[in-house]
């Protein structure tokens, strides 16, 4: 079986409720000549700008001296205005960052409490802002155009354009809170000790800057996922653990594969042959470490809809099978519950499909993951619920060498933000962060889950899924949520009122 | 007149007493193997190493994925050792770092104190830290081979090789304590700031990181040259202030050039026809600027030998002239006090050689200062002690960009380190940074001059000039420079206890 090589983060999974809303047009702002359209889908609206960023901050090669469209969107409904009045700014990651927009809702939600305009800022290379003239396949070429593609950089891009954006807005005196989720999360983080003077505050939710080469335990992603399951029901953790080998042992024979083709409902089985096996797995495996993640107390839609509590939801299915009695049929509502809400799969799952969201960068993440963002999770243990197995960076950075000519830099990351010792160093040093963690989310292992000091905050809720809090509220929501919720707006409250009384 | 266009910062002039000593090599020090030889001048000991850095640290295109040999010198005679004994590291600024080392005698005074390793990096592309396999022709040929030369990249090195040193000295808890002057010490002010968990505080002498366009008077610097003298001597001030019309009137004539000439004693003078009066001003403006910032109370050596308190020295020949009674005899005096100590000039003055000391990057200071290190100081008011002139960014722009064939980024470093703001980030942001600054050095004008907060600390001195505090200690210095050197030792002492505590 193969390990999960790439697991991306991105996420926040919410859906907009569609109360109305009026939207005006920001007058002075940056934005105004090159916008292009206006979105506005109930309670999430903006309009979207484009910047004209430096390709590289800091190399003045005359090669990196150009400029790509940066592309942003602004949301000014509920904005005090004037010099002072205060601007969030999501940090965005490895996605088109309307899709962010459109899953963030918590910044819609509360910017009216804080009459705050809101700003999400595409990641280089994501979305629609490609360098080399937005042509991808120039810009994903080889590793000399993709070279720019650097974490570093993107933080520069968010200090450039915030800055020049309240130049633009004669708002030079707003104070900027910086929020992020998944690698979102890590950029508004290392955004605050990095550019202290750009935000004052950064709320970064499920960031795993712990999870580097040799600072984070490999094991430790699965070990999580394993305990979702296992907590969730012991048998349903049993017969997931017994059906790899099951599965792997059943395509020996025609009939072995003509069983778990129609188990499995997968369209045309049996033309996948001895690979059927192979393909099964990925897709459960993905469903698995997805739902895990994701594992909200209220529905969803991401990229796949899902209920309330899936795991719960996938334990249920497997412990009360409704299509048999056997592993395959209990394993199958794995695939039931997280590919076919509202039955859309219709009459069969086609394997041929590709797993990812359209509006992630999957060729841009595994560029990052190959070059700094070296975050291994692929290990697992004898009690895993996925086969046992180990971690082995020399493979992965084999690959990459492969695959880009270029070596990894694993520990590039840990000397520029630092690793080992984070907690001693942030102590003395820094202030106005919150780090919030849900503990049945897998990246929670890498995450800062203890306050380092009074202005620097750990907010864990071992009910809590990967950036649970970033979601629009609904009536729904647990208590343990809401609380959290209103911790972040009050921690948030405590960095403005600060910031303005320095101010006078 | 030509505006003075860039004056370098460096200097810390001091004399390295000869008193001998013992020398250990570092058994296990990283160093070890590509160390080349090492030096012993007395209180300065140091051995050689070599590290292979890499040459862009933000962009991983294949072309930048080469690596320097950048050079380092270590001192570990009074290093306690073990895995947490103290570092200090000299950010290494625009020259030869073996110069900085023999200039930075407060680092040798200290160490036996503190038993630190002294550890002093050179800046890339200085000294032999030339990239492109050392040869200079290929690196400082143009934008594309001088385009790694930035203070990002420079400060990224210094924490790399921080880091790898550590690991290899078994170090990995020593405590970095990072030191500089002039523009090293805007970099280990910037340096704690962007790396504080690789130095746990900064020693940042005479740095003006808030010298950049819009953020300080480009009048400043030359005001303050202005106000030394002035408040030196009233008649000194007058004298020099209304020369340069008189020297640029006299090369009107044969008879001017010739008696100009002769009164400056110039080899050759008739010559240089009435290109006299400009390099004579040159010359004259070098000295008065660089006497202002070197203004120390003991006598100093570094480009030129100069006695104590020089710019009182220059005075006194100016308001009691030995050669005459005329503007050009009293002059004179500037040339005799700055570039004639121990009669070193002979019988005349070669003005066909170069001012500069053969340790600085003259070159790659320039790239620097046509790309990111924009420090206005060319402004001159009516008051000025050189003719009034207003400082033109556009010019210098133009220049640069005809030079080097791309435009400078004057905001680039603001938006990176911060600028207007600076103040009322800091206050509730970082600790552990000393910013000392001499009040005699025009340089001042765009230091940090005001604590910010309990542990990022100004400590001013008036009647100091630029990074006094980091000469060696001698017996005839004032009561006010050991008591600055005194505080400076008591806080990082501080700093260190802190850590320790921290650490158990």
């Amino acid at each position: 079986m193969k390990p999960l090589f790439l697991l991306l983060l991105f996420f926040s999974a919410s859906s907009a409720s569609a109360a109305k809303c009026s939207y005006r047009f920001p007058a002075s702002a940056h934005v105004s000549e090159e916008a292009r359209n206006s979105i506005n889908s109930g309670k999430v609206a903006y309009k979207i700008g484009y910047y004209m960023q430096s390709l590289d901050h800091f190399n003045y090669q005359p090669s990196g001296n150009g400029k790509f469209r940066q592309k942003y969107l602004v949301d000014d409904r509920h904005w005090a205005g004037g010099p002072s009045a205060p601007i969030f700014v999501y940090c965005g990651n490895e996605a088109d960052i309307e899709w962010f927009a459109n899953n963030t809702g918590f910044m819609f939600d509360v910017a009216p409490d804080f009459k705050a305009l809101l700003l999400f800022i595409e990641h280089r290379y994501y979305g629609e802002s490609i360098p080399f003239g937005g042509d991808k396949d120039v810009a994903f070429a080889n590793a000399t155009t993709l070279g720019y593609l650097s974490t570093t950089q993107a933080l520069a891009d968010y200090a450039t354009l915030i800055t020049d954006l309240k130049k633009n807005l004669s708002s030079e005196q707003s104070p900027v809170v910086v929020l992020g989720g998944s690698y979102g999360g890590m950029l508004a983080a290392w955004f605050r000790l990095k550019y202290p003077h750009v935000a004052i505050g950064a709320l970064a939710s499920s960031a795993p800057i712990l999870n580097f080469l040799d600072l984070a335990s490999p094991y430790t992603f699965n070990n999580i996922i394993t305990n979702d399951f296992k907590s969730t029901s012991e048998n349903c953790y049993n017969v997931i653990k017994n059906s790899w080998k099951e599965i792997e042992e059943v395509v020996g024979t025609k009939e072995g594969i003509k069983r778990l083709g129609e188990s499995f409902k997968i369209c045309n089985g049996d033309g996948w042959g001895q690979f059927l096996a192979e393909f099964i797995e990925d897709w459960l495996q993905y469903a698995l470490a997805y739902v895990a993640m994701t594992d909200y107390p209220t529905p969803s839609d991401f990229l796949n809809p899902l209920p309330a509590y899936p795991v719960k939801e996938i334990c249920r299915a497997i412990d009360n099978p409704t299509t048999g009695n056997d592993t395959f049929a209990r394993m199958y509502g794995v695939m039931n519950v997280y590919y076919n809400q509202s039955g859309r799969a219709g009459k069969c799952f086609d394997l041929a499909q590709d797993l990812g969201n359209p509006a992630i960068g999957q060729s841009q993440w595994s560029w990052q993951s190959c070059t700094e963002l070296i975050l291994p999770t692929g290990g697992n243990n004898n009690e895993s619920i996925f086969p046992a197995s180990t971690y082995n960076f020399t493979d992965e950075a084999n690959t990459c060498q492969l695959r880009y000519g270029i070596p990894p830099r694993p520990h590039w990351l840990e000397t520029e933000f630092g690793g080992h010792d984070i907690r001693r160093a942030l102590k003395r040093f820094g202030s106005n962060i919150i780090f919030f963690n849900g503990l049945r989310d897998p990246w929670s292992g890498g995450g800062v889950l203890k306050s380092i000091s009074k202005s620097i905050i750990a907010i864990v809720a071992p009910e809590g899924a990967h950036h649970v809090d970033l979601r629009f509220a609904t009536k729904d929501d647990p208590a343990w949520l809401r609380k959290v919720r209103r911790r972040e707006m009050q921690i948030i409250q405590q960095w403005l009122d600060q910031y303005y009384k320095d101010l006078k």
